[in-house]
């Protein structure tokens, strides 16, 4: 196991505004000092809250290698277990179900909803049951989205819920069904794989499809003042005119000085109504929106919360680091509840973030790839790359928080 | 390489009676100190008498990572090699076979089959051939099985000798020919898999078929008094009234009173006469046996020593740790050498072990699963599950001496 | 990370002329030091000068881990670069291609064929461009074939020039086209595949093709010491009477004098013109040999650069350390660039050495196998493995120097 010493070198060796030492991105020891201290308390999209609409009805997903239970009791109330019996350890549940209690089905004993063990037969006297609770894990909702974590501090999803929830909430998210959902593991460390989804220095060598339906690309993409006054000019024009009013979240034309933890809107541009190739609308209105006004309104919270809401659809952004070298990225859609199949057209719905995230799997492999070479050394950011800059910051001056001295 | 004073200090906070610590069941260093030292002088069946008959016959089989020869000589003597030529290293034999001597393909150098080195073309001057004979693990026959160990004092197979040898020798398997074999490779630490072997506080839950084959069930998978006071009853009474007299092994009712090397008879009951779904023979009586008893004699020595008999056939239980996290699970079933194929029923003789043994890989993979788990705590043992704490306590006892200081 | 103490005292165990010790086939750690000091400094076969025969030609090798670009820039000179881009490091080349620059796919950033950087969009003033150029690595045109290292002194690949530049310029390959190329991944440490390269001890039991084509097994296969002046005498009868008078190789009888780096000749014997099944030629007269004389030309600078001549058609073996355990065997057979296809009989010609090196891959692997038993133990070598006992000791006499103490 790395000692604290040896990561302090690393650290102070690390130039501001340069990529990551290659340990960072590649070292088993690192990953595993992440995994048990800083990855443990961050705040992750485990899930939405169809999954588990029903009373008494729970759903398993994985987190940092851990199997988890998330159960919306009787009383409605949503709590996180670990999948693991305080027995032997078995495994409880394996997929998502609807029960009154969990039951482990190796020796069956059973736990209630709210944890507590409920039945162990055949125990010896002395045996205190109130001490073999399943063991739990923080889970919160937040706009339709539900949030897990290993081992944050509950009070710290509060500005996420702060910030998210009003838009989310516009957007129709809690009254949300699940239209599409695709997975992409992405063979790279959870760092390269978030570096490259918070900048887009690369989307015009990588992204033909994205570059060409989002024009904040002008801002976001490219180093051309005169483009970007252009567009910003075009972001206040469309805030005066088009913009839907009702809309709780401010307007921000793509810049660089959003904190980590925001929600706002912009227009798509060139007269799309919403993400598509041809930019006309694949879903009926969804939320409380009334009209296509074309906008487009990105939630974040570094580093692993991330959704966006068109008119018509939602999507939200699930990475999930696995292992030091394998990120788990999943997309899922969302259209209104009460939206029929036929009115949702869901090829041309997942299209440009399908495409764009088979591209960014390829790419941050390719990256991963070099980054294990022993010819890798740090490199400078670009202006368009401020936000992995911060994020590599900030998260150096937490990480040595969690290592044992 | 872990040091002695870790697992002190891990073997310090083992509580009585309660599960393995969580590096015992996952922990690779653990593992090689366990594979190094007290693995290796572990007894395991390695197979059959009937797959190496002949005069100069010779079987290849794995052993905690190594490759054995166990050989039979032209005396009919046993003996155990390592399948690793003194020369340069190479695999000496791929299959079992038969031959005067054994010769490595690669330089040709050839044993005799006491082990010592018959010819090496081409050798300098100075060598002594004499101490360049294959290296030999202990073997040891026992009514007609095959025991083979990596650094066993010959002597300890002496007790399992003594207890195992009269009974199965009256049930037939030195004669006997093997009608099936089948192999259920488990991805978990081979304590998982022995503690589930030894226990059937699950057998309830778990194992339907079993639960409704096996009248024991009522005592050894059921903390209820009246229907194991019935039980003992009715072995009793079959004890006086329907065994087999000649059987030299005594009756037991399935208690957890017996010693970890025994070899003991109960009934199957309920009019069965054999451990098939109807309860009807599938092959003809075997060894001495002289009628059906309705009887089940168990041997064990455990940890790693395990076979059945029934009037009608046997099977051995082969246990044997792979990897940290694999064990190999290998069942033969046994028939008289004389049954002809068409008096043997080999789907209904499997029937019932076969359909419990995946139902055990299944179990054994989940309880891995949650056991590598940061939320894994040991939790205790029931009133069932005796035998699996003994084996606990008799390991954690055992194992600080095969640690280097 | 092994300590340099621990590697002092594996080397002095080591006993002269016996097999290496256990770890240094095994060790993942003895991998590591030897992938970054003794194996980086070593010389290797990357390709053939026809695979970037083009200005602005490159090439995609893979090397001890690492992806190589090899390119031929606008004025013809070779150079190697690592395959990282100096931003963020991802790689930047996928396969063989043609470019006036090095674009890296991901951000843009695009490289001279120098290697230096040649465009950065959006950097932030203060970033000294000069400093982020690719990273070298030392190549080297030899007769055609282009050798390639991490870390050598390009000096030392002097001597490997002189000793096979002539011969292989002689016998044509700087003008060949390859005409097959085959690869043999093989499970096994590289040492044991040199090893095993390097000596025809194992010839007779594991070759019978070669040893019925190759008439120098009577000295490199057998302790026979008549057999062996037989085949000096017809060796000598050869050179005087019947070999090509212009090849500037000498003549050697298969012995064990010739030094590491070297070129030879020596004829296939038995009345064969090339190393066919039926000694018939398969291909045109190659390079500037002008008759069939029967004679085979050897290129050897161990421990990974050989090559073999014959008198219509060439081979080079590359090895290739991949990680502890595998090692890339890759065959190139060549032709004159101006030999039609249907002048040449590819089955023919890859008779030989295909039905030989996939026999070679077994057997290592097996070799491989044993080695890892604990069993296993250092043998001596024999009289015919001279090579491999002195590959061994200057081996264990240069790795100390790349230990960190």
């Amino acid at each position: 196991m790395m000692q604290a010493d040896a990561l302090s070198d690393l650290i102070a060796r690390q130039r501001p505004n340069w990529s990551l030492e290659q340990a960072f991105y590649v070292s088993p020891e690192i990953y595993e000092i992440e995994r048990r201290g800083w990855l443990a308390r961050q705040w992750y999209i485990l899930g939405h809250v169809s999954e588990v609409a029903e009373p008494s009805s729970y759903m398993v997903r994985d987190l940092l290698g851990e199997s988890l239970i998330v159960v919306r009791d009787a009383s409605g109330t949503l709590r996180g277990f670990y999948n693991v019996c305080r027995h032997r350890g078995s495994r409880i549940c394996d997929k998502d179900g609807r029960a009154s209690n969990l039951l482990c089905p190796y020796h069956a004993w059973s736990y209630r909803l709210d944890g507590s063990l409920r039945a162990a037969p055949a125990m010896p006297e002395g045996i205190d049951t109130r001490a073999l609770g399943l063991k739990s894990v923080p889970v919160r909702e937040v706009g339709g989205i539900i949030l897990g974590s290993l081992t944050a501090d509950p009070a710290t999803a509060d500005p996420i819920q702060r910030e998210l929830e009003p838009g989310l909430r516009y957007c129709g998210f809690p009254q949300a069904r699940i239209a599409a959902r695709r997975r992409y593991p992405t063979h790279g460390n959870w760092k390269l794989v978030i570096e490259n989804f918070i900048e887009c220095y690369h989307c015009i060598p990588c992204h033909p499809e994205y570059a060409s339906v989002m024009r904040h690309i002008d801002v976001v993409a490219r180093d051309a003042p005169a483009a970007a006054a252009a567009w910003k000019e075009e972001v206040e024009r469309w805030s005066r005119e088009d913009a839907d009013t009702g809309s709780p979240l401010g307007v921000a034309p793509g810049v660089f000085s959003l904190p980590i933890c925001a929600a706002t809107r912009a227009p798509i541009g060139g007269g799309r109504k919403t993400q598509s190739q041809d930019g006309q609308p694949v879903a009926p209105l969804m939320g409380a929106q009334r009209r296509f006004d074309g906008g487009a309104s990105g939630f974040r919270c570094e580093p692993f919360v991330f959704a966006v809401a068109l008119n018509d659809y939602g999507l939200m952004f699930q990475f999930l680091p696995t292992s030091p070298e394998l990120t788990d990225v999943v997309i899922t859609w969302f259209v209104n509840a009460s939206a029929g199949e036929a009115e949702v057209d869901v090829e041309r719905m997942i299209w440009l973030w399908d495409v764009t995230t088979v591209q960014d799997k390829a790419i941050i492999e390719r990256n991963a790839a070099g980054v294990r070479s022993r010819a890798y050394a740090p490199g400078p950011y670009s202006l368009l790359e401020s936000w992995p800059s911060r994020l590599v910051a900030r998260y150096l001056r937490e990480l040595p928080a969690h290592v044992a001295p």
